[in-house]
């Protein structure tokens, strides 16, 4: 079976919207990458660290999912990294109300030797230093590389992140970020730039606007799933990433329009995240959901000439 | 030949963005739907006042284009509708500066006999009284009625503006225009009630971010032609709905199918519109041209599965 190497946080969110506040419950980006790869035909392990009052129940959650936690460190003095934000109306924008590192100030990533030669590598967002520590402990070259970002990391290591940015295959970034990123205003200038920077390809997503993929002299343009009612946008841009590398797990080429593919994938998983609270749809989604939801995405953007 | 029949302002409009400011140049929402129609295979007219201010070689340039400037009544003593808006770096927000109604303080519109069976029927952006009035001259059934709107009339003729739009087949709205509209803050709900007023389809305009259909208990979703450098987004909206309508008229039946098509042709005559200042890139435009982008826009949106 293939392998997928996740890195990223595993955490504890707090997460207020106008339609309730969710109390402390499981979240960080290696989860919700995971937990999108878990529903493809692959091997996932996820790379990261968490303290001793980090709950059992939602280790043996992504355990049950068939995901290695093997390598998650768990350092029993310490506290696990914790998040509070706070959505309003417009779900593009939110407050972080508060962010305690606490554990993943000092995280060293241990790669486990039996994912060293894992196909798809995503790096998701976390210090740079952390992702290209990861990338060094890797012994041969993946099918893919997949690195998620932030703003934060551009305001205050960008020289450490455009050194790891320039050793991926594809970066994932979201459209106030590519235009901090490159300075540009424009997407397509963004994107123009940043494949300068080394990707071979650049994805820019726009929450409920859809996603955009350059890379190859070629473009590609989707809208999002449209979701009735979102209850919760957090780890949506996450399990897009999960998505998008659960299905090029599954192909067997690595091209621009197996990416096109990959970015229907990773909308779809993304519409269901943002349905309930946290991980809720992500823990008892079924794979004939997404192939489903796959379809009626596919007719509700079709259109002959 | 098909017949489509246009209401509208023919303006003058001065626009400044970040890029330049434009002067006093050609503007209005009919001018800038007949200048979309007139590539496609109808004949149509626009139905409009203007003032003896107004320039002949504007008449000139729409009568070239093939338009009926017939119903366009000159009023000499009179004024040209005017309006000056400025653009900031986001696009999707302008300031009106000035807005002088002038000679349309008074337009009663009068259909020409030759038009009151006209197929397709643009009710542009203007006093949804005006619309009405143009509605009670037709003497046939028409394929298809397309009403555009904006909040101004929500906020001052709102029970007038429901009349019109009961009447309608098809809808054209922005967003925020859906929302307040509705009172509904998802545009899936907010097209459910709007539909209840009477059109069969709602198609809500996105601008940057495309556009959707709603109707037969369908939903389509586009995104928007990705363009390089956006120079002036004045009339984007009512070049999509003249693009729009222009292929309904050369649409054997007006269906889901053929609405969503009309969608992309929409979508792309938006697209030409925007790279220029005011209607210059519109007056240049080639059939060729509209094909040719119609091609890369299904290219740039087609993936498999």
């Amino acid at each position: 079976m293939k392998k997928t190497l996740i890195v990223g946080t595993v955490a504890y969110d707090e997460i207020e919207t106008s339609k309730g506040s969710s109390g402390k419950i499981l979240g960080g980006a290696g989860t919700y990458i995971a937990l999108a790869t878990s529903h493809f035909n692959s091997k996932s392990a996820i790379v990261s660290v968490v303290g001793g009052d980090f709950e059992e129940k939602y280790l043996n959650l992504l355990e049950s999912k068939g995901i290695d936690i093997s390598p998650i460190e768990i350092i029993s003095k310490g506290k696990t990294f914790y998040w509070k934000g706070k959505y309003h109306n417009d779900w593009n924008k939110r407050d972080t109300l508060s962010t305690q590192l606490n554990v993943l100030a000092e995280f060293s990533p241990v790669v486990p030797e039996e994912f060293k030669n894992a196909e798809i590598v995503v790096l998701g967002n976390l210090h740079p230093l952390v992702q290209t520590s990861v990338l060094n402990q890797i012994t041969t070259k993946p099918r893919c590389i997949i690195l998620d970002t932030m703003n934060f990391w551009m305001d205050n290591s960008l020289s450490e992140l455009l050194e790891v940015i320039s050793r991926v295959d594809v970066l994932v970034i979201n459209d106030e970020e590519a235009k901090q990123l490159s300075e540009k205003e424009s997407l397509f200038t963004a994107a123009e730039e940043i494949l300068k920077m080394g990707p071979k390809y650049v994805v820019i997503k726009k929450g409920e606007h859809g996603a955009m993929l350059f890379g190859d002299s070629q473009f590609f343009t989707s809208p999002a799933f449209p979701v009735k009612e979102v209850i919760d946008p957090t780890g949506a841009g996450d399990t897009f990433a999960g998505g998008f590398a659960g299905h090029l797990s599954e192909s067997k080429e690595i091209n621009f329009e197996t990416l096109k593919s990959a970015i229907a994938y990773g909308t779809v998983m993304a519409s269901f995240c943002v349905e309930k609270f946290g991980t809720t749809s992500m823990e008892s989604l079924k794979k004939e959901q997404i192939l489903e939801r796959l379809k009626t995405f596919k007719k509700y953007t079709t259109y002959s000439l």
